[in-house]
């Protein structure tokens, strides 16, 4: 787990803080945020005690984060990097090859931190990494400005999906009632996050609905997307965000199925089930794997062929 | 506002419920999380004290409802009547005729409570009536048990959409940790209330979105619900909740439509604006009114006449 990391406390991380200077702050690729609410809230913070810090990321910002971008990048010589809400080094993207042997310090909620950093300031039982961050600016004595608090509370909600997932603690409402306190912009984070759509989604929703499929008198049903699908409504990665967890937010669905075609034109099919029924037997008899509520496999035949051999395999399994 | 009614303070309302017993507790018509978890948890209160209670409706508790009935009701002959949630006499429904005269005591968060009862405990600033029957909980000294937190939790929760809406405060974070911490099963009430469709909402998004129209490049989108679609998905009031507002949450609309068609055949439309329409100037072109951002009117014309007269309004207003 942390094979090589030193585990540091909360203390010593700021020590950490304190003594260094010149900060580049790593977020994950495919950024959300976490990791930039993370970034950018860390680098303000380390900037109030007249220190240099930047945050990079391998991916461009989506736009609905660019609110938290606004403080911008300075010019200077980079002496020391730290990583925020990344798990593996793998998770740097590009910057891997550049950074990764060279990370003083991490600062992660995910019990999985392969420990590629010399210093890891990990709290597992954490919905969000900005929980983490939040600790270690207290520590340093920083005032959260309503900017801090923005960004803070916009790593809780988006991990949460607005306090509503299992990872959510009482801590975590008790850090959201002070960052708003603190003056964080949340009813338009919760606009943006959770309330808009896009054109593009909207699409999506309504091709997806208009070919859902239930069998087993509606106790599995199937989502496809197609690549088709992904072009015609021009959707984008940030638009796809919970389309594949239609299927099982269905009442009655004890089997939730999502098949999609991948760019190059195979299908991978993703199950998720509810008590008794083990997601992980469906998935490895078709090759595949994973855990007894989520798991996956792929096809490479065709999408009638796919459809035809899972809803044999699941009619069996609801009704055998 | 409270023409009749004697302001009393957090600590008068425990008095007051000190000091009497058998205790019937009024719940406003088409019931929602927030008059149920606070009829329910405050039932539950008060028979931890040795009082009698029950909790009493106009209306049948949703399905979704059931699990704040547990405790049951018991056989008495009641002598004290309150109202949780109740911003109104004529929110009793079928209980007003019988009950609206004798309330002693209202416990309510809506500023624009009417003033019914003989006592009011009004928190204006609380997102949820739970906030308050909280606040009064504590004041008796009773124990929050995990069915009460329950109780309590589901009204912050479905009052606020799960912490999303702009009426939540950090007080109302602060109770959820507190709740949580007392053993509420947010898992659960989160799942049911925000996860989980019924396969008739489903087909009622589906068919909205088949029916959902632009105009003026997106800038004002129309969403149109018939009797016969409300007939043929089979959705009943709870799976209706948010269908209005879809319009309004797509990206780049402005003003958002919804057309409903009354039971008697008449259509009510729903305009919702932002800056800088005003929705009710729109309204009142054909008759209606309302407020800046949220405004409605009717027709007594056809669907394809109401959407003319609409879209000619619109577009002079978006384009004009």
């Amino acid at each position: 787990m942390t094979a090589m990391s030193k585990l540091v406390s909360v203390k010593q991380t700021a020590e950490i803080l304190n003594k260094n200077d010149k900060y580049l702050i790593l977020t994950h690729s495919h950024p959300d945020g976490d990791t930039l609410g993370s970034g950018f809230g860390l680098c303000s913070a380390l900037r109030s005690l007249g220190k240099k810090a930047n945050v990079i990321c391998s991916d461009e910002i989506p736009e609905k984060f660019r609110y938290l971008t606004v403080e911008g990048n300075e010019e200077f010589e980079v002496e020391t990097v730290i990583s925020v809400d990344v798990a593996d080094q793998k998770l740097l993207g590009s910057l891997k090859e550049k950074y990764a042997e060279s990370v003083l310090l991490s600062i992660d909620h995910h019990a999985t931190n392969t420990g590629f950093a010399e210093n890891l300031y990990l709290e597992g039982d954490s919905a969000a990494a900005t929980e983490c961050v939040y600790n270690v600016i207290k520590e340093l004595g920083v005032k959260i400005t309503p900017f801090i608090a923005t960004c803070l509370y916009t790593g809780l909600a988006t991990d949460t999906g607005c306090f509503k997932f299992s990872n959510t603690t009482p801590r975590t409402h008790i850090y959201a009632a002070e960052l708003m306190a603190a003056g964080a912009d949340y009813n338009e984070i919760n606009r943006v996050m959770f309330e808009v759509k896009s054109q593009a989604r909207i699409e999506m929703e309504r091709q997806v609905l208009n070919g859902i499929e239930y069998i087993c008198d509606g106790r599995c049903a199937i989502v496809t997307v197609t690549q088709e699908m992904i072009r015609e409504t021009g959707c984008d990665s940030s638009d796809m965000d919970g389309i594949a967890a239609m299927s099982r937010t269905i009442e009655g669905v004890s089997i939730g199925v999502t098949v999609r075609e991948k760019s190059d034109g195979r299908w991978k099919v993703s199950l998720r089930t509810f008590e008794p029924y083990d997601a992980s037997a469906i998935a490895s008899d078709f090759g595949g794997g994973g855990h007894i509520r989520a798991a996956g496999c792929e096809f490479g035949c065709s999408l009638e062929e796919v459809k035809t051999q899972l809803k044999a395999k699941i009619t069996e399994v609801l009704e055998g």
